[in-house]
């Protein structure tokens, strides 16, 4: 099967199609503000961008996992996910705290979507 | 391919079959007891019924990830995963431990199985 | 499609083919040195002989999950990971803090390739 790579740097790509199957990097906020709400919006929107350069969208999801640094902000994040998803078509899902990369950085979202 | 998604709520669905591969959301405890092996037996029951609805079997399992909101827990959820996996066909598995949704959860399994 | 395992336990398989998707266990340092960067170096060098026993190799690599016990320990982990990955073919991936199954273990990384 073909193997396609999009925005890649020496470390990773942002997103990898494999046949009928496209991996996205954890996406976070670009200029994230202390508000979860507002950040998983911003990532909510890279990953639909990043689905449609591959071929894909939100309503092709298949899983997520998503990363809270505080899991006090599950609602927060909610709010976002929630007006933003496929309600016909909604991913498996997880939810977790963790520490990320940066301490600005309240979310991040790793999904797998059919292409 | 085509895309099956089974419990699907507003939010998340908590199977999703693509072609022959199968994600399931992170399954917690209905009923969380303060006992990481019940916890434990339970979502892996609830994961052999997902997968029974969707055509597949704990002997198809592919990959787990394991959160543990307390690493400790780690031999009491071996002790119900040991005694439940399918020693000939076991998946590939990563557990870390992450704070869950909510302090009643000790466990949460997500699984990636073949159908 | 077929399934292909290798390095099975009674608990887990190192490695798992569905077709041509592979699945490794999360993969931890054998002898834990403390510092993460040598970690991370005999972990790469365990998932590329994983890879390479299953028909791939790194250039193959599409999704990885790297947990890290402190994320303090980013820039070491990406000092082994960007020596070891294929620049041209980087994965998608998602780095969090997570602790680990022992208190040794400073880095795990869990990754899918193509085959």
């Amino acid at each position: 099967m073909t193997v396609t790579r999009i925005d890649k740097s020496h470390r990773m790509s942002q997103g990898v199609r494999h046949g009928d199957t496209i991996y996205l990097a954890g996406q976070v906020a670009d200029n994230p503000l202390p508000d979860a709400k507002a950040q998983t919006e911003e990532i909510l929107k890279k990953i639909e961008g990043l689905l449609g350069r591959l071929g894909s969208s939100k309503g092709n999801l298949l899983s997520a996992t998503i990363y809270l640094s505080d899991i006090r902000n599950f609602d927060a994040m909610n709010s976002a996910w929630d007006a933003w998803v496929d309600q016909e078509n909604p991913p498996a899902r997880a939810t977790v705290q963790a520490n990320l990369a940066a301490t600005k950085y309240l979310v991040e979202i790793m999904v797998i979507a059919a292409a």
